[in-house]
């Protein structure tokens, strides 16, 4: 008999299992169960294919690399600093134009510090003295600019002063003009050059319009009237963020750039173009005085004839800017017959893909990486459909009026150990038969 | 027959189809299967809704910006420089307060460098010489300071000197001081304002308490009893990272500083709250001595009163802090409603959503992208229940002591092959009564 | 009834429900069922769990932090600068030693720039003029250096000249040398020390060689012979991206080095060893000649006796490296046991879990993060074969021959409304007759 049952188990391997099914001639039910199975393919073709392309291949894997270029000129006249010109190698810092860059728009200068003793600023509270021995000498000043000596400095017939201190004297006592210095670099531009590349299509693109016209690379501005030209004006950047640049200019603030590109290989290169956003990164938090404005302290370093060291020091009120890329790039299935000569890469893709075997294996990996996601996609799409075999049979097996009769055609009881009570002789004897054929 | 078909096609549209089902009364079998429904929607719903709140929509994409700010200064008394006071613009490289800065703890100083002609570094191995042919002229000195001017300098009765350079003269020659110059430091401040946004929810937030008190601000250290204070002393930081202070002072180090929002939106905006972690980049190998330590070179420019150009060579030592942000923020579906009037965006955001629709747009875009997921773990739970009907029949009509008699009630087995056998004319007519009935 | 009804549900809850399957004698439909089923597991087992490894954990958040030294001296003698030597503290902008440097390799010196009035550059468009009138005094000249004073200079006996302006004084009016001054810096070298940290898995490693042999350091070059090297010839650098150094010196560039760690725990760990790739960042594009090149402009300023402000300016050409690190690790499930003692962690995971809580607890979520994933797969999978069972049941029922044979047997269609109509009988009936056939 084991043999029997070998033999009949590799004669039974290619017959078709296939369920049974009841057909239930109830028209609520089936309409209801139809409604299921249109939503969930539906949502399967329209949103999982048609709108998040899941049969397109992404990559938001992007190497981008960006240079930028501030340029303007102001005249100030103070009576401090005297006529002065300010150009790009005085205002901007750090001067190599990388993606995070800032220009000065206010400053307070104090020139000729030297090393040598004198008075703490008055308004540093831990400064405040009396008496000499208010003054430990060799104790930093909390928040302050020096070290003790352990002199109270005090203006004659005066019950307080400020302990004197070893600093880089004068300190700085100006407080911030309320005028923004270099209020008129509202009008600087930035010329921002971005070259982006999918490492795994080897797709390249820049954000400088491909145009033979030198003239107009000159001339234009970035504004809705002109998307796609690179150069952005300071004053309707901060504009675009919703800041006043008065206000910026005076106290300082972080601003974001963000270039973001969305590339659908299967249209033409040209159509793949960056957008651009602008966004105010230090928010101003109300009453939350404390964290707002952007500010620091540099120094330029002289020598005197003498050899001695001395200095100015600026603090520094201006415009951090971030520029931020990020990307994506969508290439169909099969797509590389697609984009054509106007690609950048300018070879013929299946001429590429056996140049360089390493990338052609990146490509089909590529590819792969999407077979995974359809497959969850759809699998999961078809599991769905059982979810809602189940709630129909629910209503149809309980809910119904005539739910009983249904129940009792659905399930088909069988009960093998009591053998003598008619149901189960006729089965059995059925059974038997079958065996018997 | 074809249109009659056609008929019976459209008529039986809406029948609904439901599996035929075979109850075995095996209480075995049908507990385990029970235990494996019961085990796969616990982990449904435990793990997948209630742990990874899959049923929320997530934002890693975070718009964050940092300024940094260093208080603190050291007064050093040396023989070679003599009494000076170092402020932040003096240790503090780049000054502008980005997410990465340099502080100086220990400094070989070189001043007063011309470019002329000196003898190089008597530890380079390349300089030795013994005779001026040992010197080509023009020729750089590997890992040296210049080109050689092709003499070979000696003391005087000694056999071996080294070539005479043209560079930058004198050369650098001292060693690191064996204690770290600036090794107080470690009392200086961080401030470090972190602002984050997350664009898809329009979220915002920074580190900065929100307080009136403006002295808190000026007097708390973070610690584990203040978590919310944005202001760092240097030593405990280096100390939580499990490195000694004055030995990273000497040589040299990197050291992250992590920030990491995790923001439940279901709950109020201030329990949204960054974590701070702190951990050397640079990990010291041990047996890899070459690779430990950080420091630069770096030059301040002067000029004479006869225009000739000189210069004090500093090779810096010191600890670069990379200060980096990520997070997420989480949104339950129709969450729009819950936070309320103490969210920051403070507008009703069902208003919010119709004045922007682009935010609208994303929001719902937003939305979306969560029904894909959600779906796809729903699915994929409910076809491992298809994974547990198989062993369980696998159980049943193979393995148990009945399971002959189970197999041939599950599966009938139908052969078509003899017509005319009245087989099928049985059926038809079963199939004709079943319509007359 | 109803508690006859409850009575039944708690008696059958521990019944075993299973499908009623038709098995159709058909070799063809078997056979491509068999097929499909191959297909589907093959592509579970291979593709998901073989090739892409889905059991394992994977992490790619990775810590990393970069420090870079460039090396390296030029002696220059040209009629302007004279004889000079260039050192790093002279050519590396930042000297900081981040990710992102910049090494001169062109330049040109305007010395000696002064606050004054003088001529403003010819070449400029908009400062060409014929009379005063053509230099409204205080407006700034566009993309020029300076304001205007109102006045304008033209020599003797020319009708044209150009506007005088307030500016640093003299403008800058060479152009760009036509042969890189720095074009020796082929030969300079960069160190790159690149530690990275998996924090999941808290695994470290740094991409310098673990050597006893202090020398090697000195002398190795990376190359396809040393690939481990971390020292790097800048002008193969160049070269393996494809460009030529000496136009890149020229006009500048912008050059990506890329670190990519894949590293695989279930090998020892002196397998993980970084690649590296090169790449020029800022691709020219043909006939787009205005975005080609990177340099920028700085100065370094002096005072004079009298205090007067002066300043060199200095236009750099050269090559900016952005050094990218990006990498994963792949922990294989319960791999902990794998990697033993020549990891870096040095210590037992086992030990090392049960000493920090918080690792563990990391640990074991990576752990659990894995699940999830791997249902999905599995799960989609499964539903899957559903698609393949309905392709089958689509031909059994519909294409084959025979079609309408299994139809009925496989649908049973029952209708309520006439109990006691012996239509039940019928079906037994037809049944035993099935069987007798």
């Amino acid at each position: 008999m084991g043999q029997a049952s070998c033999k009949g188990l590799y004669q039974s391997l290619f017959d078709y299992k296939t369920e049974k099914y009841v057909i239930a001639k109830n028209k609520k039910v089936g309409l209801l169960y139809r409604l299921l199975q249109v939503s969930i393919l539906t949502y399967l073709v329209v949103w999982v294919f048609l709108v998040k392309k899941s049969y397109q291949d992404t990559d938001t894997s992007l190497q981008s690399s960006i240079i930028t270029k501030v340029k303007g000129v102001i005249f100030t006249n103070t009576s401090e600093l005297g006529e002065r010109l300010w150009d790009v190698a005085d205002y901007v810092i750090p001067p190599q134009g990388e993606n995070v860059f800032f220009v000065i728009t206010n400053l307070i200068v104090t020139p000729n510090q030297r090393q040598e003793t004198c008075a703490e600023n008055e308004s540093i509270p831990d400064a405040v003295c009396s008496e000499d021995s208010d003054c430990p000498p060799g104790e930093p000043v909390v928040a302050g600019n020096g070290v003790r000596t352990g002199r109270c400095l005090r203006a004659e017939n005066m019950q307080r002063g400020t302990c004197e201190i070893f600093a880089w004297c004068p300190v700085e006592t100006r407080s911030r003009p309320e005028k923004p210095l270099l209020g008129k670099a509202e009008d600087f531009t930035i010329y921002i050059k971005n070259f982006i590349r999918f490492p795994k299509f080897n797709f390249s693109k820049t954000n400088v319009l491909d145009t033979k016209d030198r003239a107009y690379l000159k001339s234009c501005r970035f504004g809705p009237k002109d998307p796609y030209c690179p150069i952005f004006r300071l004053g309707s950047v901060v504009r675009w963020t919703g800041s006043d640049f008065q206000e910026i200019a005076l106290q300082g603030g972080v601003i974001g750039i963000q270039i973001e590109w969305d590339c659908d290989l299967d249209k033409a290169p040209s159509e793949c173009n960056p957008r651009y956003y602008f966004s105010r990164l230090d928010r101003r938090f109300p009453g939350n005085s404390v964290s707002s404005g952007y500010n620091f302290r540099f120094a330029k370093y002289y020598r005197d004839e003498a050899g001695v060291e001395f200095r100015t020091l600026i603090k520094a009120y201006g415009i951090r800017f971030d520029v931020l890329v990020n990307g994506r790039v969508r290439l169909p299935w099969g797509g590389w017959a697609g984009p054509g000569p106007d690609r950048h890469v300018g070879r013929d893709p299946a001429i590429h893909l056996l140049a360089h075997p390493a990338l052609s294996l990146s490509v089909l990996q590529a590819g792969k990486f999407n077979i995974i996601p359809t497959i969850i996609n759809v699998g999961s799409g078809v599991a769905l459909m059982g979810v809602g075999s189940f709630f129909c049979d629910l209503i149809l097996i309980y809910l119904i009026k005539k739910s009983h009769f249904y129940r009792n055609k659905k399930f088909e009881e069988v009960r093998s150990g009591h053998p003598g009570n008619g149901k189960v002789t006729a089965e059995q004897l059925q059974n038997l038969q079958t065996v018997e054929a």
